[in-house]
């Protein structure tokens, strides 16, 4: 059953040959994209859908994110903007509330965040585990993340568990649990954050990741978030898909990131919700390196699910323009995943569509917090 | 017909007695609030609504927006953000549009930007004229802006006409068209800038707040937002309603405000969208002043109609608390327009209930972007 789109005010394909269109139509058929082009010759359709003018984008790809919790932190949030500062230590009562939780609280909460991101534009997002840290809870967040999307990560190396020896967690996390989770993950991931207390350093989170790429899984690293630290370099050196967090970087990070294929996914929301400094996306960009935006969606550091107000940060705060913003939340977040089909519109690509209620994408950023995104 | 509303997670009443209650129910019939209490002790009601936990918080009262226009400054948008400064110059575009727009084209505008506003929390919306600045023009704005809101707003004064004579022009909106404007407005308002050669000095402001005074009108300022001067001043002397802006404040200015009842609406909006200093909310809240938060809502400054990425900001960038923005958006909003009927959930109070998606008021900051508030 294929589908004739018209009426789309401007197109935003992300692709270098087409390029963004005015006047341009598309018809995808069995959730794949098989023509683009001007609305005057466009093919015969079983359907047709007008869009009244409005734009259309690439579904959003939000390619960090963290969504199986239970709990709140709200009263957390409060505390710290009225002073105290974030460590990592809270995690530890979304720990308590998710082990406690049932699979089906869970799977209702995860659903519930999902279709919230979809009613905003997202049409991928990356859930990562790492409030379970056990065995057996580990594997339930990821064997129930994975019953809502392909790009599941296995985050055993979120923190510390309280009161656990760090060697001993390590070794647990790079084996035990590692083989318990693997069949139920694409990817995984580890908080390397030397100053923190709960998360790792350089060491640890190489035993983690090597041991994570013999199990078949894509490398992803949270990295130079709290301070300048190991991280960078360390997801570039191991070819990790993506650095996540990239706040504090050195000349060194950057060459790394220039050097490798590592790309830098940048979670302005977090540095929005913890008061922090912004990285710099523009230094980034300007040294040729890959950028992507995501929300970090999480109940401690950031819980907006909201791309549309992640382009805004970073157009405000990170020096980007608004198409680069749109570009890093679709086609770079695409390439952050490793993904060829997504985040780009184009004939043989997904048909993950966003549609805007204006004419331009450059409204996303000059409407700042208005719900103009959903997915088609 | 009364409505009987439960499973209210958290109510903030804004009220002195009542406070913030959870087990709350409340009663409302006709548009009238008729009973608060607890939901065991709930008096029968016609009609009953379940809200499963939702907080219930005052429908938000933005104080300040500028929604009858035409066009769209999307294109000046991104060139600011890639550097270029804000005089208050591209208003021109505007009023060029907006003159060239049908009556039924604006009145279709109105029409969509009240609603978005209601699907986001927005029960009352003040409106201005500034985009006609002709008798006819600023006359049809204002007209078309009371078929949807009492809180209308004379703003001729907004910027001096490209090409016309200052001196011409302050006694034209001082004379004819604030004749021709006066029946349709509530409030008369004046754009006090001297640092921008398009705005109006004390003198121009004084002259035009004082016949529109004597006119019958109620007085608001735009003040002391790209430069200290003398709008806080002249607000809080002639008694206006409202000084708003207030971005750059001296110690006297900040006494003025404690010494007076003119309320300092912030409107953080627009900091964020034109990458400007934001105001002291702190500093105005420990002086003891009045403070609301409203959105600007216009093409050129701030085209977000959005009061909860508002509380989010006024918390992020303005030492405000999550309970102080909220008050700052409904109580104080409501005291921005000399309004005792809303802002407050009380019996007696018209039943403007905005319900948020979360189970606290916390979640307005908690979740930025997020479109988690709606108007019952």
């Amino acid at each position: 059953m294929s589908t004739l789109v018209t009426g789309i005010g401007e197109l935003v394909t992300q692709d270098l040959a087409l390029g963004t269109l005015t006047g341009a139509a598309l018809v995808h058929d069995r959730g794949v994209i098989c023509w683009v082009g001007p609305a005057a010759s466009a093919p015969a359709a079983d359907d047709r859908v007008d869009l009244g003018g409005r734009a259309v984008v690439p579904g959003f790809v939000d390619s960090h994110a963290h969504l199986v919790f239970a709990g709140d932190r709200s009263a957390e949030f409060a505390a710290r903007m009225a002073g105290e500062r974030y460590d990592g230590g809270g995690i530890a009562s979304t720990v308590a509330a998710t082990r406690a939780a049932s699979d089906d609280d869970l799977r209702a909460l995860l659903a519930r965040r999902v279709a919230e991101m979809r009613a905003q534009g997202t049409t991928t997002v990356e859930i990562k585990s790492g409030y379970g840290l056990t065995v057996d809870d580990e594997r339930r967040a990821l064997a129930l993340a994975a019953e809502v999307t392909p790009e599941t990560t296995f985050l055993g190396a979120h923190v510390v568990p309280a009161g656990a020896d760090r060697d001993a967690y390590v070794k647990l996390v790079a084996g035990e649990m590692l083989a318990a989770c693997a069949p139920h993950a694409r990817w995984v991931d580890v908080f390397c954050e030397p100053a923190s207390p709960h998360a790792f350093d350089a060491d640890e989170a190489r035993t983690v990741l090597e041991a994570g790429r013999a199990a078949g899984l894509g490398l992803r690293v949270h990295g130079n978030q709290l301070a300048a630290g190991p991280g960078v370099v360390l997801a570039v050196d191991l070819g990790a898909a993506s650095v996540d967090h990239c706040t504090h970087l050195t000349s060194a990070d950057l060459d790394a990131l220039a050097g490798g294929d590592t790309v830098a996914t940048l979670l302005p929301g977090v540095e929005f919700s913890t008061r922090s400094p912004y990285p710099d996306a523009r230094r980034l960009l300007d040294a040729g390196v890959s950028v992507a935006l995501a929300t970090d969606c999480n109940p401690g550091t950031c819980f907006s699910s909201s791309m549309p107000l992640m382009i805004a940060l970073a157009v405000r705060e990170m020096g980007m323009t608004p198409g680069e913003a749109l570009w890093s939340a679709t086609a770079g977040a695409a390439q952050a995943l490793r993904r060829t089909d997504i985040g780009v519109i184009a004939p043989g690509m997904r048909a993950d569509l966003t549609v805007l209620d204006a004419p331009s994408h450059l409204h996303l950023a000059y409407r700042p917090g208005v719900p103009i995104a959903r997915a088609l």
